[in-house]
């Protein structure tokens, strides 16, 4: 028996989300119904569609789905049992020209697509974009699920709810997983299991915001597994400094050494969860110059290597269509069709989600968005306590949860003062309030045809 | 493979809960091990002990367990992995004395075991005693998992943490079953299933304290059960008054005609979970003469019959030993022994428990132990966030939480001007001041050799 | 110098509180201008304005005012610095209407204008004619300070801000200075002074909600007052009961015998400011019968005297102008020509106010309307801190907060059953819930034309 | 008639906060006494007791005092009325290690007292030490007012509360004045005053933390300050950069530009009260490097120079008693004295004052030290309601709250781990987690005479 769905995807252009999306759905056999995709760029909408619908016909695929490109955000509203969200906030010029004007006033992000100043202004554009899908949700279909997978996930997630406080909102991130499968190669050396233990079998608990979460018990058929983790760090050549041939030669832009998140345990004796270039942009100090980054093991993802892949997605799409390439169709690893299921009735589902917080974390402000464990269940994400967070800890995070919040209440009023009380308070912040407004400013100019309303 | 446990069972002479306990290990074939019961009553767990044992060699039986009846608490807690707890806080001399002292005051209880003086006074004595329990678990078994079954739930449990703020406690209570029970037959009803649904098929979510727990969500494969609610209520004759007569021959001190809920919810739009009897006990109004009881359908559970069940018990036990008796041993209908299991790591499960609020009704005070979903899973017992207590309904609710943290403190510092600060607030009472005070005077007096250090 | 001032004075027919202020302008040299009279009653308004001009030319008076009845609110407001209310909300017959109903379920309350059924419905009726206000204001005259007189205080003032946050309004009461003037008492007598000590030489710190005000510290020349009290209640004779001839022979129906105020300083340590004819409003068991009242030596003001004095006013007030009676001209006692000069610049004073809760009492919502000492200086009212409630005072005091926030919502939403939670949550209320929700909806019909938009 | 009192001077060989006292109380005519000097500096206090003794004889002393140096904390302290408490938390030694430490590691701090690395591990020592001082008041002088003058201001007058939560305490600082002196000015200058207006005519509201208060509302007469230091900041040449050459030749250390007050209003359209030379150290940016404190007008006070005072010293008092310098009796412009006369009955006064927030600003915890306003009158100092934080200066404030309290709670621990947690999280920081780390523990070894228990 299949459960039929109708799915709005905004942003259904996107080259690398939409794609696992199709193959996700087309590798599960309860769930079928259509897609309607909502791009700013209909042409890569229109190729989505295309992709999706030539997929039906591939070997491997276990449902039916139809996939139709539309032209208004409220089209693809319409109906909609489920919303999912995954756009690019301004565009990678944009974004590159912010990284670019960070280095310039010395602080260099890897990501910037969260915390520090090109993160937040980010977060500017994002809210502004967001209050609008607010409010055509709440119009056209608000009973639906809005799953939102665009950075920064906190500030797109929390301006749905602050806008339209009746939605059903949660985003998903995978960030998590990396930290789940280093505590199961850890229990699995230690118990000399003949396969890998599967990432899922840990269980943890997780406290704090996207891409700053906090793992604070993690265990694996009732072992503590901290002790394991204590002792790996002090094992030789562990901690150990990187150089910047070794980190060039990675091969890839997002291997995490993990050195930040093993320093920050021996003093905090709680795993930071997300890879050391998500970790780097909520702290002081690391940012501080590229060589200090080599030197964690760290390396900058150029905005140029984004934009190829930007541009060249849509050829390697014609190529598959047009049988050049052939299809690997393989599941994600994301949890998003799972969550789905859940919430349609197909079995319950304990996972890490982000959302306003309603007492989860007892220590963080109500509504704030945060991230915790929730249980998924037929047509309710309900969290899980996750404890008020350690005293140490608190303050590390709360910076960012207020800076959020202003970003959101800023981004929502044209406050442009209130923007910049997040962007100075920001713990990577090295400039005095002078050079610091200076950046901001020029930050705001290069994003201002995504910020109608501020001058 | 079965998992050893060692199970401290403290009030392990009770005639009740003790037989419950030993049936259901009986017939759970995952675990085993040893049952260390302690009583103030030895000859009583003595009889436990006998009848414990002779049970492993009867039919049906699918475990092993061993069980002893031990002299000191101190001998019963060493090494527990859990500590099961159901004492009579008291005597029931001391209880008919108190329900008679209120009953001649004007204020009638059907129960008197959790609100109302009665109840409130009968916390003092359990607070009292249940301090030392802290004490001792946290001497002798810190770790163990601390089940509470005896009332006023909130207060045992609220003072096992309070003492001692890192053990490991929960309380359970079956009195939301029932009305998920009453949300079944409303689905079977409606859907006109063949069988029956399960009352565990019915996901509710649960907010509140015992005795005094209310649902605002139940849905069944995804159909929201409120609606069928409200139309049952509206059926001509489901809302009706009751006569003396007819309440006399229900044949049972425990019937609920659910008159009290059901008006209840036509108010408030959400349900209590709880059996008339008990909600009664928490609410002006209906308490104030038999006769009112009555027109609710209400009889109040004499203690006299309390009474002869603890006298004539030891002899049913006796006889069942003898073979005069033929033992039918069935489920008791509790969750205890599917929660140890979860606890130890055989599955998860989703269900009620008294625990302290760490933000899971977030706007009730944090530690004040409150009612919700839990999650347990291995060593875990994580409340799921319940939301917030509705604006009409906090005060109702609120108003006994800040009662039972009084009767907690002054209890633990001997402060019988605090004590009687709730037993005044308690929304039963219907007395001025002075003849407030007069009551509650004579009340700790029947109560004084249970209260030492108090005047 | 004279700093002019206009004020508008709503209610401004006013039998009494209008007399009071002009008799305090008067009187006092720093102060002139204009006070624009606005009443439903514009007859009313038109007597007090010739009142008013009338004053001006006889003896003893030290200022300059011109008295103005006008047609419309607006009018009244316009560009006003002060805006005074003090209104009747609903009519005297209503008033009696809702206390026959109430006495005719067993709730017999002395005056019915704050708490219990009465005034809670009462409650209704003010905030529904006070969002008007609210709105008024915030148009004509954002600006002005707002002095309320109005009963329910608490809930006329909420209401204000509620509606709209920005308007600067406290309300005043004169009930704790009955309390003050005990201990002065107690400290004349004690130190045996030849004069009396002025009121206003007892410090105290004020806690609590209108009407139901505690005090907790009382110091005269830095000498701690409470063992003067604790003394004086256990003199023989203090504590004693009343007889019905005794209390119908007091010759006033606003003596208080303190029996009630002593009775509660006995349990909470605490002195309760207000009369025993509100106290018992605000607390279980007292109302239940008029021979319970005359007990602790309290009448209930009977509301024909009400409206025989609102019936005789005009007359008396002819009388006045025609020169057959003769003019007394005093200071009212009360403070608000004292307030309205520190607000102006003339002096600083540190006195008790009804306000919205900015912390001044750490355990109370933020926002909801409490009593306590403010500190008035120039263009600004400030709370004093006047600490947490006690543990036991706290859920004696919350209870009338949630239910006075409760009404307030409901007025503004037309929300039935909320204004009952308030209702049957009241401890005054001593009936099961379709007795209560029958009294309620008796009461609402009587007040139905002042109710618009409720059915 | 003047009033008698007992004052504890701890620190009492205070070389300039001591005179400063000695010299206030020679010219308070109503209050009179003894003063017991206890200081580690035995010869430091014995030293003082003879200025103190010998000011007695003086010309235009207009009081009766007795100075003793006394050997023991406990003998200062018995039977006190007041407690003064000014002592050094370490040596100058310490102090310009750990400022030269802070260098080494790129952050210039101009004083090193508060905030940053510096003036954390200052803390450290300091709530170790005062630990011991809230032990010995509980003891001997458990009603006496204890007054603060030692920096970190917060950490030493909150380590006593949390110690000791009975004890009567409250920190003066006078940083506020010169904010008040400066609205006082622009008043002037636009009222064309002939006399300056006195700073104490400006009424102020002040919130935030010592050393980083912030000015929401300043007015003079009624009038509104604010447009008035817009219109000042705005005029050419108040906005500039400074030369070192310049900054060099302010001739003192302590003068403040207000360029970054000045650059902070107009972002936060909020008053920092401090001078700038604080501020900086609160704040990110400022004190990366000589060169940009310089550019701000900031020049760093030099240890040496504070050695050089306190060598120098006792010279100086030496040269006055012998006659070879001119005593110059004049008032200190604190406002100690005036706040003992307040509390011991003589006038009320509202000041600023650091005391535990129990309300006065509501988003910030209650306990945590705060700076407000509040009134003194006999026996009694409560704080006024200094209103919630702005959204924007939230997070810049709380972020210091939580330090300060990790330091106070490691302190009390001798939790190293957490110690750490407020270095490496105060905004000032600038190392990544690794030079952090490195950094604390050099500051630590430079204290560990200081921290006894500290490994």
């Amino acid at each position: 028996m299949t459960t039929e769905l109708k799915i709005a995807y905004i942003g259904g252009g996107s080259r690398e989300w939409a794609r696992k999306l199709m193959f996700d759905l087309a590798l599960e056999p309860a769930l079928g119904g259509s897609v309607k995709l909502f791009d700013i760029n209909f042409d890569a909408a229109k190729l989505n569609e295309q992709l999706g619908n030539w997929l039906q016909d591939q070997d491997g695929v276990v449902s039916r789905w139809k996939y139709e490109a539309v032209q208004t955000l409220e089209e693809s509203l319409r109906g909609a049992d489920f919303v999912v969200v995954s756009i690019q906030p301004g565009t990678l010029d944009i974004m590159a020209q912010e990284i670019a004007l960070a280095e310039e006033y010395g602080m260099f992000f890897p990501v910037g697509d969260t915390s520090g100043a090109p993160g937040l202004v980010r977060g500017l554009r994002a809210a502004t974009i967001y209050k609008n899908f607010a409010h055509a949700i709440a119009e056209h279909c608000p009973n639906a699920w809005v799953i939102n997978y665009t950075n920064p996930m906190t500030i797109c997630t929390r301006t749905l709810t602050r806008v339209e406080p009746k939605l059903k909102v949660f985003g998903c991130c995978h960030e998590v997983f990396k930290s789940q499968e280093l505590f199961a190669e850890l229990a699995s050396e230690h118990l000399q299991t003949t396969a890998p233990i599967p990432r899922a079998d840990v269980a943890i608990n997780v406290q704090g915001i996207n891409h700053f979460t906090w793992i604070d018990r993690a265990t694996y058929n009732g072992m503590d597994l901290f002790p394991l983790l204590t002792a790996h760090i002090q094992k030789p050549g562990v901690l150990r400094e990187y150089t910047q041939a070794e980190v060039e030669n990675f091969g890839t832009w997002f291997h995490s050494t993990d050195q930040v998140k093993f320093h920050l345990f021996q003093r905090y004796g709680i795993l930071a969860a997300a890879g050391d270039r998500h970790l780097v942009e909520f702290l002081p100090g690391f940012t501080r110059s590229p060589e200090e980054l080599f030197k964690w093991g760290i390396i900058r993802t150029p905005v140029s290597w984004r934009k190829a892949r930007w541009t060249n997605a849509p050829q390697q799409t014609r190529d598959l269509l047009a049988g050049k390439e052939k299809l690997s169709l393989g599941a994600s690893g994301e949890e998003g069709i799972a969550q789905i299921k859940a919430l349609v009735g197909l079995g319950e589902r304990v996972t890490n989600v982000n959302m306003e917080n309603q007492g989860q974390i007892s220590n963080l402000p109500l509504h704030a968005v945060v991230e915790t464990n929730a249980r998924f269940s037929q047509d309710d994400v309900r969290p899980l306590n996750a404890g008020a967070l350690a005293p140490g800890l608190y303050p590390l995070i709360t910076r960012h949860v207020s800076n959020q919040e202003l970003i959101v209440e800023a981004a929502l009023t044209c406050d442009k003062d209130m923007a910049f009380h997040a962007v100075y308070n920001d713990p990577t912040n090295r400039l005095p309030i002078d050079e610091s407004w200076e950046m901001f400013n020029r930050m705001l100019q290069a994003s201002c045809e995504f910020l109608p309303g501020w001058n």
